[in-house]
Protein backbone atom coordinates (compact mmCIF):
# COMPACT_ATOMS: atom_id res chain seq x y z
CA UNK A 1 0.00 0.00 0.00
CA UNK A 2 1.02 2.96 -0.88
CA UNK A 3 1.52 6.52 1.74
CA UNK A 4 -1.79 7.83 2.43
CA UNK A 5 -4.12 5.01 1.56
CA UNK A 6 -6.67 3.42 3.95
CA UNK A 7 -6.30 0.03 4.92
CA UNK A 8 -9.92 -0.89 6.98
CA UNK A 9 -10.94 -4.42 8.28
CA UNK A 10 -14.52 -5.03 8.62
CA UNK A 11 -16.77 -2.36 9.00
CA UNK A 12 -18.47 -0.19 12.43
CA UNK A 13 -22.17 -1.53 11.61
CA UNK A 14 -20.54 -5.35 12.42
CA UNK A 15 -18.91 -3.85 16.16
CA UNK A 16 -22.23 -1.91 16.19
CA UNK A 17 -24.09 -5.39 16.07
CA UNK A 18 -21.30 -7.43 18.46
CA UNK A 19 -19.13 -9.10 15.52
CA UNK A 20 -15.82 -9.43 17.60
CA UNK A 21 -15.75 -12.91 18.03
CA UNK A 22 -12.45 -13.23 15.52
CA UNK A 23 -10.72 -11.07 13.09
CA UNK A 24 -7.41 -9.89 11.17
CA UNK A 25 -4.13 -11.24 13.31
CA UNK A 26 -2.41 -7.96 14.19
CA UNK A 27 1.19 -9.22 12.05
CA UNK A 28 -1.26 -8.67 8.92
CA UNK A 29 -2.66 -5.75 9.94
CA UNK A 30 0.68 -4.03 10.33
CA UNK A 31 2.12 -4.06 6.96
CA UNK A 32 -0.92 -2.48 6.07
CA UNK A 33 -0.06 0.95 8.22
CA UNK A 34 1.90 2.20 10.47
CA UNK A 35 -0.85 4.74 12.12
CA UNK A 36 -4.19 4.14 12.76
CA UNK A 37 -6.96 2.41 15.63
CA UNK A 38 -9.51 -0.01 16.25
CA UNK A 39 -10.21 -2.56 18.96
CA UNK A 40 -9.30 -6.11 19.74
CA UNK A 41 -11.39 -9.60 20.02
CA UNK A 42 -14.49 -9.06 22.23
CA UNK A 43 -13.78 -5.73 22.04
CA UNK A 44 -11.32 -5.35 25.14
CA UNK A 45 -10.05 -2.39 24.99
CA UNK A 46 -8.87 0.63 22.77
CA UNK A 47 -6.56 0.29 19.67
CA UNK A 48 -4.13 2.76 19.02
CA UNK A 49 -1.04 1.93 16.31
CA UNK A 50 1.47 4.92 16.24
CA UNK A 51 4.97 4.76 14.80
CA UNK A 52 4.31 1.09 13.73
CA UNK A 53 3.57 0.51 17.35
CA UNK A 54 -0.09 -1.29 18.22
CA UNK A 55 -0.86 -0.29 21.85
CA UNK A 56 -3.89 -1.92 23.65
CA UNK A 57 -5.51 0.47 26.12
CA UNK A 58 -8.20 -1.24 28.63
CA UNK A 59 -10.69 -0.10 30.89
CA UNK A 60 -8.68 -0.21 33.74
CA UNK A 61 -6.52 2.55 32.25
CA UNK A 62 -3.48 0.59 31.60
CA UNK A 63 -1.97 0.43 27.88
CA UNK A 64 0.50 -2.24 27.08
CA UNK A 65 2.16 -2.52 23.14
CA UNK A 66 2.29 -6.06 21.29
CA UNK A 67 6.13 -7.37 20.39
CA UNK A 68 6.50 -8.60 17.00
CA UNK A 69 5.89 -12.52 18.60
CA UNK A 70 2.63 -11.64 19.87
CA UNK A 71 1.42 -9.87 17.02
CA UNK A 72 0.56 -13.00 14.64
CA UNK A 73 -1.57 -13.99 18.40
CA UNK A 74 -4.15 -11.38 19.03
CA UNK A 75 -6.60 -10.82 16.42
CA UNK A 76 -8.46 -7.36 15.28
CA UNK A 77 -12.43 -7.55 14.62
CA UNK A 78 -12.21 -3.90 13.42
CA UNK A 79 -9.20 -1.33 12.56
CA UNK A 80 -8.59 1.29 9.80
CA UNK A 81 -4.56 1.93 9.49
CA UNK A 82 -2.87 3.60 6.79
CA UNK A 83 0.94 5.18 6.08
CA UNK A 84 0.65 8.17 7.27
CA UNK A 85 2.72 10.74 5.86
CA UNK A 86 1.37 14.49 6.74
CA UNK A 87 0.13 16.97 3.86
CA UNK A 88 -0.33 19.97 6.29
CA UNK A 89 1.32 20.46 9.55
CA UNK A 90 0.67 23.39 11.51
CA UNK A 91 0.54 24.71 15.00
CA UNK A 92 -2.83 24.80 16.58
CA UNK A 93 -4.59 25.37 20.00
CA UNK A 94 -8.14 23.94 20.90
CA UNK A 95 -10.42 24.95 23.13
CA UNK A 96 -12.70 22.00 22.48
CA UNK A 97 -13.52 18.35 20.44
CA UNK A 98 -15.77 20.70 18.84
CA UNK A 99 -13.53 23.60 18.46
CA UNK A 100 -10.79 20.86 16.62
CA UNK A 101 -13.58 19.65 14.33
CA UNK A 102 -14.00 22.81 12.93
CA UNK A 103 -10.42 23.75 12.64
CA UNK A 104 -10.40 20.43 10.52
CA UNK A 105 -12.91 21.41 8.27
CA UNK A 106 -11.52 25.02 7.95
CA UNK A 107 -7.63 23.69 7.31
CA UNK A 108 -9.35 21.32 4.75
CA UNK A 109 -12.18 22.29 2.87
CA UNK A 110 -11.58 20.02 -0.05
CA UNK A 111 -11.91 16.47 2.45
CA UNK A 112 -15.29 17.22 3.15
CA UNK A 113 -15.76 13.72 0.43
CA UNK A 114 -12.87 11.77 1.66
CA UNK A 115 -10.83 10.63 4.13
CA UNK A 116 -8.39 12.34 6.02
CA UNK A 117 -5.74 10.79 8.66
CA UNK A 118 -5.21 13.23 11.90
CA UNK A 119 -2.56 13.93 14.30
CA UNK A 120 -2.41 15.92 17.06
CA UNK A 121 1.08 15.85 19.22
CA UNK A 122 1.37 17.95 22.29
CA UNK A 123 0.48 19.24 25.72
CA UNK A 124 -2.90 18.57 27.16
CA UNK A 125 -4.64 20.59 29.59
CA UNK A 126 -7.36 18.06 29.78
CA UNK A 127 -8.14 15.00 27.85
CA UNK A 128 -11.30 13.07 28.49
CA UNK A 129 -11.46 9.36 27.02
CA UNK A 130 -13.60 6.35 27.39
CA UNK A 131 -12.21 2.66 26.93
CA UNK A 132 -14.63 -0.20 26.23
CA UNK A 133 -14.17 -2.87 28.77
CA UNK A 134 -14.70 -5.78 26.21
CA UNK A 135 -17.99 -7.95 26.00
CA UNK A 136 -19.01 -9.87 28.90
CA UNK A 137 -20.62 -12.57 26.31
CA UNK A 138 -20.30 -13.31 22.97
CA UNK A 139 -22.31 -11.31 20.42
CA UNK A 140 -22.79 -8.25 22.72
CA UNK A 141 -23.69 -5.34 20.82
CA UNK A 142 -21.32 -2.42 21.14
CA UNK A 143 -24.46 -0.18 21.25
CA UNK A 144 -24.75 -2.43 24.74
CA UNK A 145 -21.19 -1.88 25.82
CA UNK A 146 -21.23 1.60 25.26
CA UNK A 147 -23.86 2.09 27.83
CA UNK A 148 -22.14 1.17 30.70
CA UNK A 149 -18.23 2.82 29.18
CA UNK A 150 -15.76 4.10 31.68
CA UNK A 151 -14.36 7.75 31.08
CA UNK A 152 -10.91 8.60 32.55
CA UNK A 153 -9.71 12.50 32.49
CA UNK A 154 -6.38 13.17 32.47
CA UNK A 155 -4.81 16.83 33.22
CA UNK A 156 -1.89 18.14 32.11
CA UNK A 157 -0.56 15.24 30.18
CA UNK A 158 1.95 15.31 26.76
CA UNK A 159 0.56 13.07 24.19
CA UNK A 160 -0.71 12.08 20.66
CA UNK A 161 -3.91 12.08 19.12
CA UNK A 162 -4.42 9.96 16.55
CA UNK A 163 -7.24 9.28 13.96
CA UNK A 164 -9.77 9.82 11.08
CA UNK A 165 -12.18 11.70 9.72
CA UNK A 166 -14.95 9.55 7.41
CA UNK A 167 -17.41 11.04 4.63
CA UNK A 168 -20.98 11.39 6.21
CA UNK A 169 -22.07 8.70 3.22
CA UNK A 170 -19.61 6.47 4.98
CA UNK A 171 -21.45 6.63 7.98
CA UNK A 172 -21.66 2.55 9.22
CA UNK A 173 -18.80 1.75 7.14
CA UNK A 174 -16.31 3.79 9.77
CA UNK A 175 -17.59 6.18 11.69
CA UNK A 176 -18.69 9.62 9.76
CA UNK A 177 -17.23 12.32 11.16
CA UNK A 178 -14.00 12.43 13.44
CA UNK A 179 -13.29 9.50 15.34
CA UNK A 180 -10.01 9.75 17.54
CA UNK A 181 -8.20 8.03 19.82
CA UNK A 182 -5.59 9.76 22.65
CA UNK A 183 -2.34 7.78 24.15
CA UNK A 184 -0.46 9.48 26.26
CA UNK A 185 3.74 10.19 25.58
CA UNK A 186 4.57 7.68 28.19
CA UNK A 187 2.60 5.43 26.96
CA UNK A 188 0.60 4.78 29.89
CA UNK A 189 -2.46 6.41 29.42
CA UNK A 190 -5.26 6.50 26.47
CA UNK A 191 -8.53 5.92 25.03
CA UNK A 192 -11.31 6.60 22.63
CA UNK A 193 -11.27 10.44 22.35
CA UNK A 194 -14.30 11.85 23.96
CA UNK A 195 -12.72 15.41 24.94
CA UNK A 196 -9.84 17.49 24.67
CA UNK A 197 -7.95 20.92 25.32
CA UNK A 198 -4.23 22.04 24.73
CA UNK A 199 -1.94 23.46 26.88
CA UNK A 200 -1.00 26.19 24.46
CA UNK A 201 -0.36 25.25 20.75
CA UNK A 202 0.09 21.72 19.50
CA UNK A 203 1.61 20.22 16.30
CA UNK A 204 -0.95 19.20 14.08
CA UNK A 205 -0.83 16.98 10.95
CA UNK A 206 -2.86 15.99 8.15
CA UNK A 207 -3.41 13.82 5.11
CA UNK A 208 -5.95 13.34 2.40
CA UNK A 209 -6.86 10.03 1.57
CA UNK A 210 -8.66 8.88 -1.73
CA UNK A 211 -7.82 5.56 -1.90
CA UNK A 212 -9.42 2.71 0.46
CA UNK A 213 -8.79 -0.59 0.68
CA UNK A 214 -11.88 -2.77 2.25
CA UNK A 215 -11.46 -5.75 4.12
CA UNK A 216 -14.80 -7.99 5.04
CA UNK A 217 -13.95 -10.37 7.69
CA UNK A 218 -14.95 -14.00 6.67
CA UNK A 219 -16.19 -15.29 9.86
CA UNK A 220 -19.43 -16.67 10.34
CA UNK A 221 -20.86 -14.45 12.76
CA UNK A 222 -20.28 -11.68 10.30
CA UNK A 223 -21.40 -13.45 7.54
CA UNK A 224 -25.20 -13.57 9.97
CA UNK A 225 -25.02 -10.24 11.39
CA UNK A 226 -27.75 -7.83 10.47
CA UNK A 227 -25.69 -5.22 9.56
CA UNK A 228 -28.49 -2.49 9.19
CA UNK A 229 -27.04 0.75 9.85
CA UNK A 230 -27.61 2.38 13.11
CA UNK A 231 -26.64 6.28 12.35
CA UNK A 232 -27.65 7.27 15.97
CA UNK A 233 -26.31 4.45 17.84
CA UNK A 234 -22.49 4.67 15.60
CA UNK A 235 -22.86 8.72 16.90
CA UNK A 236 -23.46 7.34 20.38
CA UNK A 237 -20.88 5.16 21.02
CA UNK A 238 -18.04 6.43 18.93
CA UNK A 239 -18.25 9.87 18.67
CA UNK B 1 -4.92 -6.59 -7.51
CA UNK B 2 -5.34 -10.51 -6.73
CA UNK B 3 -8.78 -12.41 -8.87
CA UNK B 4 -11.83 -11.62 -7.09
CA UNK B 5 -11.37 -8.13 -5.36
CA UNK B 6 -13.14 -5.33 -6.22
CA UNK B 7 -12.20 -1.91 -7.79
CA UNK B 8 -14.76 0.95 -7.71
CA UNK B 9 -14.35 4.50 -8.97
CA UNK B 10 -16.44 6.44 -7.20
CA UNK B 11 -20.10 6.10 -5.41
CA UNK B 12 -23.09 5.47 -6.53
CA UNK B 13 -24.53 8.10 -4.92
CA UNK B 14 -22.11 10.55 -6.30
CA UNK B 15 -23.88 9.73 -9.87
CA UNK B 16 -27.10 10.19 -7.88
CA UNK B 17 -26.07 14.02 -7.89
CA UNK B 18 -24.93 14.54 -11.21
CA UNK B 19 -21.00 14.05 -10.62
CA UNK B 20 -19.92 12.74 -13.96
CA UNK B 21 -17.97 15.49 -15.99
CA UNK B 22 -14.49 14.02 -14.86
CA UNK B 23 -13.67 10.49 -13.96
CA UNK B 24 -10.67 7.44 -14.52
CA UNK B 25 -9.11 7.10 -17.57
CA UNK B 26 -10.35 3.72 -18.75
CA UNK B 27 -6.75 2.60 -19.81
CA UNK B 28 -6.20 3.48 -15.59
CA UNK B 29 -9.30 0.97 -15.43
CA UNK B 30 -8.97 -1.93 -17.19
CA UNK B 31 -5.37 -2.93 -15.10
CA UNK B 32 -7.93 -3.17 -12.35
CA UNK B 33 -10.21 -5.96 -13.82
CA UNK B 34 -11.14 -7.54 -17.43
CA UNK B 35 -15.53 -7.98 -15.73
CA UNK B 36 -17.19 -5.30 -14.65
CA UNK B 37 -20.28 -2.51 -15.24
CA UNK B 38 -20.21 1.52 -15.14
CA UNK B 39 -21.14 4.32 -17.36
CA UNK B 40 -19.10 7.38 -19.19
CA UNK B 41 -18.15 10.84 -18.95
CA UNK B 42 -21.85 12.91 -18.45
CA UNK B 43 -23.61 9.39 -18.19
CA UNK B 44 -23.94 8.80 -21.69
CA UNK B 45 -24.86 4.90 -22.32
CA UNK B 46 -23.88 1.81 -19.75
CA UNK B 47 -20.94 0.43 -19.62
CA UNK B 48 -19.99 -3.27 -19.74
CA UNK B 49 -16.05 -4.91 -19.25
CA UNK B 50 -16.26 -8.36 -20.48
CA UNK B 51 -13.25 -10.60 -21.34
CA UNK B 52 -11.25 -7.46 -21.07
CA UNK B 53 -12.95 -5.13 -23.42
CA UNK B 54 -14.93 -2.14 -22.72
CA UNK B 55 -18.42 -1.50 -24.49
CA UNK B 56 -20.21 1.08 -24.79
CA UNK B 57 -23.99 0.92 -25.11
CA UNK B 58 -25.90 3.98 -26.52
CA UNK B 59 -29.47 4.52 -25.81
CA UNK B 60 -30.07 4.68 -29.35
CA UNK B 61 -29.42 0.89 -29.16
CA UNK B 62 -25.98 0.89 -30.46
CA UNK B 63 -23.16 -0.32 -28.83
CA UNK B 64 -19.32 0.18 -29.63
CA UNK B 65 -16.08 -1.18 -28.03
CA UNK B 66 -13.14 0.96 -27.18
CA UNK B 67 -9.47 -0.24 -29.39
CA UNK B 68 -6.76 -0.11 -26.80
CA UNK B 69 -5.30 3.50 -28.21
CA UNK B 70 -8.81 4.73 -27.35
CA UNK B 71 -8.76 4.35 -23.79
CA UNK B 72 -6.99 6.99 -22.26
CA UNK B 73 -9.15 9.36 -24.30
CA UNK B 74 -12.24 8.60 -22.59
CA UNK B 75 -12.79 8.52 -18.41
CA UNK B 76 -15.10 6.72 -16.37
CA UNK B 77 -17.39 9.06 -13.54
CA UNK B 78 -18.30 5.16 -11.86
CA UNK B 79 -17.42 1.84 -13.03
CA UNK B 80 -16.56 -1.52 -11.04
CA UNK B 81 -14.36 -4.14 -12.31
CA UNK B 82 -13.05 -7.55 -11.10
CA UNK B 83 -10.58 -9.74 -12.37
CA UNK B 84 -13.33 -12.75 -12.27
CA UNK B 85 -12.51 -16.19 -11.63
CA UNK B 86 -15.77 -18.10 -11.19
CA UNK B 87 -16.14 -20.18 -7.84
CA UNK B 88 -19.27 -21.41 -8.56
CA UNK B 89 -20.59 -22.22 -12.40
CA UNK B 90 -23.49 -24.39 -12.43
CA UNK B 91 -26.97 -24.54 -15.45
CA UNK B 92 -29.91 -22.53 -14.28
CA UNK B 93 -33.43 -21.69 -16.11
CA UNK B 94 -34.44 -18.01 -14.74
CA UNK B 95 -37.67 -17.05 -15.37
CA UNK B 96 -37.62 -13.48 -14.46
CA UNK B 97 -34.95 -10.94 -12.36
CA UNK B 98 -36.76 -11.76 -9.25
CA UNK B 99 -36.50 -15.48 -9.55
CA UNK B 100 -32.84 -15.15 -10.32
CA UNK B 101 -31.88 -13.01 -7.31
CA UNK B 102 -33.87 -15.74 -5.31
CA UNK B 103 -31.60 -17.98 -7.23
CA UNK B 104 -28.29 -16.23 -6.42
CA UNK B 105 -29.25 -15.93 -2.76
CA UNK B 106 -29.75 -19.59 -2.14
CA UNK B 107 -26.78 -20.49 -4.30
CA UNK B 108 -24.79 -18.42 -2.30
CA UNK B 109 -26.24 -18.00 1.45
CA UNK B 110 -22.93 -17.11 2.87
CA UNK B 111 -22.63 -14.07 0.21
CA UNK B 112 -25.76 -11.93 2.19
CA UNK B 113 -22.88 -9.56 3.60
CA UNK B 114 -19.96 -9.78 1.14
CA UNK B 115 -19.79 -8.70 -2.73
CA UNK B 116 -20.72 -11.07 -5.75
CA UNK B 117 -19.62 -10.79 -9.16
CA UNK B 118 -22.30 -12.90 -11.29
CA UNK B 119 -21.68 -13.75 -14.96
CA UNK B 120 -25.05 -15.47 -16.54
CA UNK B 121 -23.92 -17.04 -20.69
CA UNK B 122 -26.48 -17.99 -22.99
CA UNK B 123 -29.63 -18.35 -25.01
CA UNK B 124 -32.57 -15.45 -23.75
CA UNK B 125 -36.39 -15.44 -24.63
CA UNK B 126 -36.37 -11.90 -23.45
CA UNK B 127 -34.08 -9.52 -22.38
CA UNK B 128 -35.33 -6.11 -21.07
CA UNK B 129 -32.68 -3.19 -20.76
CA UNK B 130 -32.10 0.25 -20.42
CA UNK B 131 -29.81 2.79 -21.02
CA UNK B 132 -29.19 6.22 -19.92
CA UNK B 133 -28.89 8.73 -23.01
CA UNK B 134 -26.43 11.08 -20.84
CA UNK B 135 -26.63 14.19 -18.97
CA UNK B 136 -28.73 17.17 -21.28
CA UNK B 137 -26.38 19.78 -19.03
CA UNK B 138 -23.44 19.03 -16.48
CA UNK B 139 -24.01 17.98 -13.19
CA UNK B 140 -27.64 16.74 -14.23
CA UNK B 141 -28.51 13.77 -11.54
CA UNK B 142 -29.19 10.44 -12.64
CA UNK B 143 -32.43 10.27 -10.46
CA UNK B 144 -33.39 13.20 -12.86
CA UNK B 145 -32.10 11.24 -16.20
CA UNK B 146 -33.81 7.75 -14.53
CA UNK B 147 -36.90 9.44 -14.96
CA UNK B 148 -36.58 9.61 -19.33
CA UNK B 149 -34.48 6.38 -19.60
CA UNK B 150 -35.66 4.66 -22.60
CA UNK B 151 -36.14 0.53 -22.24
CA UNK B 152 -35.65 -1.62 -24.99
CA UNK B 153 -36.45 -5.11 -25.27
CA UNK B 154 -34.55 -8.05 -27.23
CA UNK B 155 -36.07 -11.27 -28.00
CA UNK B 156 -34.55 -14.80 -29.01
CA UNK B 157 -30.86 -13.18 -27.78
CA UNK B 158 -27.47 -14.95 -27.43
CA UNK B 159 -25.69 -12.82 -24.61
CA UNK B 160 -24.14 -12.54 -21.28
CA UNK B 161 -25.32 -10.71 -18.07
CA UNK B 162 -22.60 -9.20 -16.29
CA UNK B 163 -22.56 -7.81 -12.64
CA UNK B 164 -22.42 -7.47 -8.85
CA UNK B 165 -24.34 -8.30 -6.18
CA UNK B 166 -23.42 -5.35 -3.10
CA UNK B 167 -24.30 -5.50 0.19
CA UNK B 168 -27.38 -3.83 1.76
CA UNK B 169 -25.27 -2.27 4.35
CA UNK B 170 -23.04 -0.77 0.83
CA UNK B 171 -26.21 1.14 -0.32
CA UNK B 172 -24.91 4.41 -1.92
CA UNK B 173 -21.47 3.37 -2.05
CA UNK B 174 -22.85 0.79 -4.54
CA UNK B 175 -26.28 -0.31 -5.54
CA UNK B 176 -27.24 -2.40 -2.30
CA UNK B 177 -28.47 -5.71 -4.36
CA UNK B 178 -28.10 -6.76 -7.77
CA UNK B 179 -27.15 -4.58 -10.31
CA UNK B 180 -27.08 -6.25 -13.74
CA UNK B 181 -25.97 -5.05 -17.14
CA UNK B 182 -26.29 -7.26 -20.62
CA UNK B 183 -24.76 -7.69 -24.04
CA UNK B 184 -25.68 -9.46 -26.67
CA UNK B 185 -23.15 -12.49 -28.05
CA UNK B 186 -22.58 -10.43 -31.65
CA UNK B 187 -21.75 -7.10 -28.97
CA UNK B 188 -24.44 -5.33 -31.02
CA UNK B 189 -27.42 -4.36 -28.20
CA UNK B 190 -27.24 -4.10 -24.73
CA UNK B 191 -27.70 -1.89 -21.58
CA UNK B 192 -28.68 -1.79 -17.88
CA UNK B 193 -30.65 -5.28 -17.28
CA UNK B 194 -34.22 -4.37 -15.70
CA UNK B 195 -36.21 -8.22 -16.77
CA UNK B 196 -34.70 -11.28 -18.29
CA UNK B 197 -36.13 -15.04 -19.25
CA UNK B 198 -33.72 -17.37 -20.20
CA UNK B 199 -34.16 -19.98 -22.88
CA UNK B 200 -34.07 -23.30 -21.43
CA UNK B 201 -30.50 -23.52 -19.74
CA UNK B 202 -28.22 -21.21 -19.36
CA UNK B 203 -24.59 -20.97 -17.58
CA UNK B 204 -24.11 -19.04 -13.87
CA UNK B 205 -20.64 -18.33 -12.84
CA UNK B 206 -20.21 -16.38 -9.48
CA UNK B 207 -17.76 -15.69 -7.19
CA UNK B 208 -17.53 -13.82 -3.51
CA UNK B 209 -15.59 -10.67 -3.05
CA UNK B 210 -14.29 -9.93 0.08
CA UNK B 211 -11.22 -7.43 -0.53
CA UNK B 212 -12.89 -4.09 -2.27
CA UNK B 213 -10.33 -1.20 -3.34
CA UNK B 214 -12.27 2.53 -3.50
CA UNK B 215 -10.82 5.29 -5.16
CA UNK B 216 -12.61 8.41 -4.72
CA UNK B 217 -12.80 11.06 -7.35
CA UNK B 218 -10.65 14.36 -7.35
CA UNK B 219 -12.51 16.46 -9.38
CA UNK B 220 -14.39 19.84 -8.08
CA UNK B 221 -17.60 18.33 -8.94
CA UNK B 222 -16.90 14.94 -6.21
CA UNK B 223 -15.71 17.42 -3.61
CA UNK B 224 -18.61 19.56 -3.61
CA UNK B 225 -21.41 17.57 -3.85
CA UNK B 226 -23.87 16.82 -1.25
CA UNK B 227 -23.68 13.24 -1.55
CA UNK B 228 -26.61 12.40 0.54
CA UNK B 229 -27.61 8.52 0.01
CA UNK B 230 -30.96 8.26 -1.36
CA UNK B 231 -31.71 4.69 -1.11
CA UNK B 232 -35.23 5.14 -2.81
CA UNK B 233 -34.29 6.94 -5.50
CA UNK B 234 -30.93 4.44 -6.23
CA UNK B 235 -33.76 1.98 -6.16
CA UNK B 236 -36.05 3.53 -8.92
CA UNK B 237 -32.60 4.41 -10.67
CA UNK B 238 -30.29 1.07 -10.81
CA UNK B 239 -32.56 -1.94 -9.65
Amino acid sequence: MAPNELFQYSIVTALMDGVADSGLPLSDLLPRGDFGLGTFRHMVGEMIVLDGIIYQMKADGSVTSFSRDQLNKAVTPFAMVTHFRPTLVTKVTVKSKEDFGKMLTDLMPQAKNIYSSIRLEGKFKAVVVRTVGGQQHPGEKLSKLAESQVAHTFKDVQGSIVGFRSPSYMQGISVAGDHLHFISADRRQGGHLLELQTDGEAELAIAAIRIIHTELPAGDDFIQATLQTDSEGITKAES
